[in-house]
């Protein structure tokens, strides 16, 4: 199927994905004095008197803004904010369909990074939960950073949600090929979002040796154009003092990540890994080897982004029980044990674990549940 | 009915009135590819290469925010953002119950006006309209003045849809009472946002002689603590140089009309007013005067705020309609002609006006069609 075209006819047959649905009926005056004046004043007052009530007697507690520039979209770059909808609208029916989440998919003209800040905090008492989504790095850093004092969790998917999964796939893959994650040479091919807070996750859980390879090659002390954040990255990765190129980082590592670019990675490249190699290949719709070659060449165990092939990289298995388990205990952050807790929830729903086999499939009923509860778990014992 | 203690009970069993309604399934891997990744993909680069498309393509068509700062909430005041919300989600199921369209409420942690203004021309990419809502005067006039030139209708419902349904209600009241908008004496008690904006929409229909009051007594030219908008006022009211307080203002007025507070009016004043005179006491609950009070001093036609007495000037009269029909065909703005179009339509809806029935009944099936027609006509020969 041309899935572009099916979508295009979709959408404009739908005229998109989300609308409203009241939850009370106004279809008599009895009704409107109940849902709105005068009734309505009563439940207005009891908020005043204690804002907290705002989360039993309106929706707050079961919403969550869904915010985006369009600076950064899939792989579509900087589109903007009318462009990016598409994909805030798929992301409010997935929180909808599998968490059950009211998600409002709010696309912002502006890509100032505190013109951003101000506007989220402005919007803060309407929502129980932030989703920012899709904005370019170095921004999507100090963005979240700036809002975590907000008393409702916001939390920037493309960071955090790619390292739950990337975590979880990795606890099950290492353990099929009978390594350690203290002892794992583990190479990102990317150096954006995902990348980062994958490799800051990964470091939490045990990881001791990560290389980051950017599009000017690996990130080590004598590049002189590092951003802030590779910089500080680089405090914590590249023990070994790496230089060179993405081949040159690969040679004799035990697992590559890829949240990069399509097609960047040849056979020869993962034939100079190490032993059990693990390829988790996740630039999408092209990844950067295919399954078939990289298992040609050696890798034990191979994911990608897609749905088609086994081992599916993909954020629809954190973002919706991360927030459900957020919400249902109001967690006002969402801290690294909510996350590594996540991780570990979705890696153990895998019963018997296989190469072809190490990480639920996306849309299984049981993740939800799972993530969710582990991810409350963690809260309470925070 | 003790309708606040029934509005609490209910709004907590249901957490609020508004949720998310998915208008595609995500049910399996192929779902997914179409309302997700990868089909998304080309939505997103056809609103890129056309931002129109997305008014085709997403929700937006039929998405309104609902904005408040939470300031000037029904009649309670300065309540703030949180307790704001359950008023906007009842706006919201109004607006979904009786135009189909989907409005999202939003209540801002901020009341500054040019935040305000910044804030909504942020979030305007993902809307086809915003409806702002109970702010206060005279931030109001200034936040919505600032973003006309937006490209989608901005409209302040307290102003204008107050002043549509006003407007409506008189051209039925003044004749059946036999007299001219040309030569009513119009007495306001009240020089609010629905006020000022009543007043406008009355002088574009043909009214001439208009005296507003406020807390402090009549609006006349003596007075030295008028806001900037009540001196812009004074240009084009009180046209007989009326001083004194609201008692004064109204002997021997012909129309007298209640934004303010309840119990101001005595049957006294309202003996003073001519023969014919008609009271629209619209304070709520409480109006100015009872009906049954002001009827046995004289007044010929009596209209509340209230639903359980006749003639009641409701925005939901106005509101659904006119966003309605600005959607349908796109409008950019909301005009004077289409207000006054909107009022045409409502007063042309009740075919055999009595005293008893100048304005069709708030629910009446009849009046979203009837106004969006009228308003989308409006438009196209604007």
């Amino acid at each position: 199927m041309d899935y572009g075209a099916e979508a295009i006819k979709r959408h404009r047959a739908s005229h998109g994905k989300v609308s409203i649905a009241p939850k009370m009926k106004v279809e008599t005056i009895e009704d409107l004095s109940i849902a709105y004046t005068p009734g309505v004043a009563a439940v207005c007052m009891a908020i005043a008197k204690d804002k907290a009530e705002s989360f039993a007697l309106t929706n707050r507690a079961n919403t969550v803004a869904v915010v985006t520039d369009g600076s950064a979209v899939l792989g579509l770059g900087n589109i903007g904010p009318e462009a990016a909808m598409p994909v805030m609208e798929g992301k409010s029916i997935l929180f909808k369909g599998l968490a059950g989440i009211d998600a409002i998919p709010i696309c912002l003209a502006t890509q100032n990074t505190q013109a951003i800040i101000q506007i989220v905090r402005a919007l803060a008492p309407s929502f129980g939960g932030i989703n920012l989504e899709d904005i370019a790095a170095p921004r999507c850093f100090d963005i979240e950073d700036g809002l975590q004092d907000l008393g409702i969790p916001v939390f920037h998917d493309d960071q955090h949600g790619t390292s739950v999964v990337v975590l979880g796939s990795l606890i099950n893959a290492l353990q099929l090929v009978g390594k350690k994650f203290s002892d794992a040479k583990i190479v990102f091919s990317g150096a954006g979002a995902g990348a980062i807070a994958s490799a800051r996750l990964l470091m939490d859980y045990g990881a001791r040796n990560i290389v980051l390879v950017d599009s000017q090659g690996v990130i080590h002390r004598h590049r002189t154009d590092l951003t802030s954040i590779k910089r500080q990255m680089l405090e914590i990765t590249n023990p070994e003092g790496v230089s060179g190129d993405l081949a040159a980082a690969m040679r004799g590592s035990d697992v590559f990540i890829g949240l990069s670019v399509g097609g960047l990675v040849s056979q020869q490249m993962v034939r100079s890994m190490a032993k059990g190699a693990i390829v988790l290949a996740a630039a999408n719709p092209v990844p950067e080897i295919y399954p078939d070659q990289a298992k040609e060449a050696g890798a034990a165990i191979v994911g990608t982004g897609r749905s088609d092939f086994p081992n599916q990289i993909n954020n629809s298995l954190g973002f919706p029980g991360i927030f459900r388990g957020a919400l249902d205990v109001r967690a006002t952050r969402i801290t690294t044990a909510m996350k590594l807790a996540a991780a570990e929830a979705l890696a153990g729903l895998v019963e018997e674990p296989t190469t072809e086999r190490i990480i639920p499939w996306s849309l299984d009923p049981k993740v939800v549940p799972a993530v969710s509860k582990a991810v409350a778990q963690a809260w309470a014992v925070e």
